[in-house]
Parts: C-alpha cells; structure tokens; sequence
C-alpha cells in the first residue's frame, strides 16, 4: 500500500458511503470496495473487520453531518436573534426534513442498519452520536424558561419530538413522487410541534 | 393445476408472507415460492406480475390485519366503557407497538417498500388501506367533542398522531434488545399522546 492507514482508511470510507448512497447496504461489496480503492478484499477486512462495522462507520459520518447541520441551523437562528422556540423547533425540523431528502438511499440504509450487529464499543459510540442529536433539541427547549420541566422531561420531550418528526417525515418519504405526497409532511410538522409545546404546563409567572 | 385460480394465489400469498417474515423481501423468491407451492415459476408471474406486486398484496394483508387489531382495540374500549380519549388512544397506540413487535421482520419489509412500483390501482387501493387506519385515530378524536378542530384539522391531527407513534415505536425497536431499549418507548408514547391533547384548543363550554 502507497497510503498509510488513515488515508487509505479515509478512501475506503468515502467510496463506502458512495456505494451506499447509490444502491443502499446491498450495494456494499468486498470486491468493489477492493477494486475502486485499488487495495486487495484482505486490507478492507484488516481495516473495518466486516463490511457490516464499516456500514457502521459510514453511518457515523452521515449522523455527524447531520448533527453539522443541526449546528448550522442553530448559528443562523442565533444571528438571526430568533429566540421563538416554536420558530426554532420548525426550523430543525425542516433541516432534518431537507437532510433525509439529500440523503435518501445513505438515511434509509441508515434506518435499516442495526448498531447490534457492531462490538460493543462501537455500538457504545453510535449511541452517544443519536444522544448528541437529541441533545440538539433538548437545548431548544430549555431556551424557554416558562416551560414546566425538569431535565429528565425535557430529555424525554426532545426524543418525542425527534422520534415524532422523524415519523411524519418517512411516512411522507414514503409517498415521495405521487400524488398525496404534498398532503401535508410540512402541515404534519407544523400541527406537531405547534400543539405539542402548547401542551407543555407552563410555570406560574 | 390442481387448485383453482383463487386457491392458488391464496396459498402463494401465504407463503409469500412467511418467507417475507422469515428473511425480509430479499427472501422473497420464485424458485423458492414456486417449490414450496408445487407450482411452475411462470405461474406466479401469471398470477401476480412480478415479485413487486406480490409483495405488495403482502403488505395489503398486513395493514388488513393491523386495522382488524385496531378494530378489536376499539370494541374492547366500547364494552368496558372506557370514554377518555388519551386513555383510548393509550390503547391503540399499545395495540400498534405490539403489532410491529409481533411482525418485525414483515413490518419492516412493508416500510421499506415503495408502493410506487405496483401499477396505478393497485397503489390506489394501498393508499386506501392506509387511509381506513388513520380514520380509526380520527374517529377516537371525533368521540371528544370539546376539540376545537374541524374535520379537515382532525383528519391531520390523526395522521400527525400516527405517524408519531410510528416513529416513536420504530426508533425504539432499533434499540431492541439493547440496553436503553426500555429507555422508554412508553414513556414517549404516554408525553406525545398526553401533552398532545392538551396542546388541542377546546371549545368554550
């Protein structure tokens, strides 16, 4: 091998999640793996130990992103001064929504892919991805003060939402390209958050 | 053939769904149908088209069978007297966590397939299946009159509750057998559902 580990790593991984991206986990294979990144079947094995743990990796990279993305949201809503948790919640949830669109085939493989199947370490690692994004909406909802929660609720409120948003949204990827599709995923989205803050107690001003 | 036309599509569909259940829709295949049905591969092309469409005759059955749950759920509610609507939509949210429990590995398969590759009626008729079980959720919102919502908002909101729960249940069962599994999937499901209704505007009494 020309490259060290890292980089031949690293070219793996991209071609990995380009094979995905084109033809889901199916379309992950040894040989073309071993052929694009010009390195014999064996060195892939040495790198990721099976082609199910550089799934896994592969899913990592596309969770970070997503949390990239979440971070932008953040940032712009900051700038912004927009201090409207509702206002804000709407805005993950479309860049959540714009996120699984880009990345259809990579999310959906994502979806399918069971961390289980990883060692425990890296399941451990994969969870703390998931925890981070969580965390994300967690910290929305804490910007407002008025909400009747302690730590624990708001934790299992931003899993609501997450879970809840992400519901609506593979429910519509579903429908992508036919006639009902424009019934509503935005409208869903909207009457969720909407009425969901709405239905959290408020503390006593 | 010995059977008729009707009995013999019958008996592929049965198989067909066990096999699906058993390995998801890559097992799905027609050497494998046409042995264990003792029939000619041609003949399951003549009696379904293709593999696709099967599988979505399949998937009709499931969402058949998960809307005669929902059924069951509702008559069970009607005999005890039980009228409160969160406590209602507790039932049939618990009613539809069983049911994906019960058939994972079928569920999955159907999420994961897009009825957009069957023809224009038989979507049509998929669609309607999936409308039949959102009306059990609007017809629960429907028994509490103090909902400020017209019918087209009642509508939405059943399938913002749907899909929630759906969510809710499949992130879940992604962590299943895993250490933060009990992590709270009820949990989800009572915040949504309860702050949910709450978040609706009543009517002034």
């Amino acid at each position: 091998m020309a490259l060290d580990r890292d980089e031949t790593s690293e070219r793996v991984l991209e071609i990995a999640a380009g094979l995905i991206a084109e033809g889901g986990a199916a379309n992950l294979k040894a040989r073309t793996l071993s052929q694009k990144a010009g390195i014999a079947v064996g060195s892939i094995y040495n790198l990721f130990g099976d082609l199910d743990q550089l799934h896994g990796q592969v899913n990592m990279r596309l969770l970070d992103r997503l949390g990239d993305a979440g971070a932008r949201t953040a940032a712009t809503l900051n700038r912004s001064g927009v201090s409207d948790v509702r206002t804000r919640l709407l805005a993950f949830a479309r860049t959540y929504l714009e996120f699984v669109q880009a990345n259809a085939t990579g999310w959906a493989a994502l979806l399918a892919f069971s961390p289980s199947r990883m060692p425990e370490p890296a399941q451990a690692t994969y969870d703390q991805r998931l925890d981070t994004l969580f965390e994300l909406i967690a910290a929305e909802l804490r910007l407002d003060k008025s909400l009747d929660m302690d730590d624990s609720r708001i934790r299992l409120a931003a899993r609501v939402l997450w879970s809840s948003v992400h519901g609506i949204v593979i429910n519509g990827a579903g429908r992508r390209q036919r006639s009902r599709q424009a019934e509503g995923v935005g409208d869903q989205i909207d009457m969720l958050v909407t009425t969901f803050l709405k239905g959290i107690d408020r503390r006593p001003a």
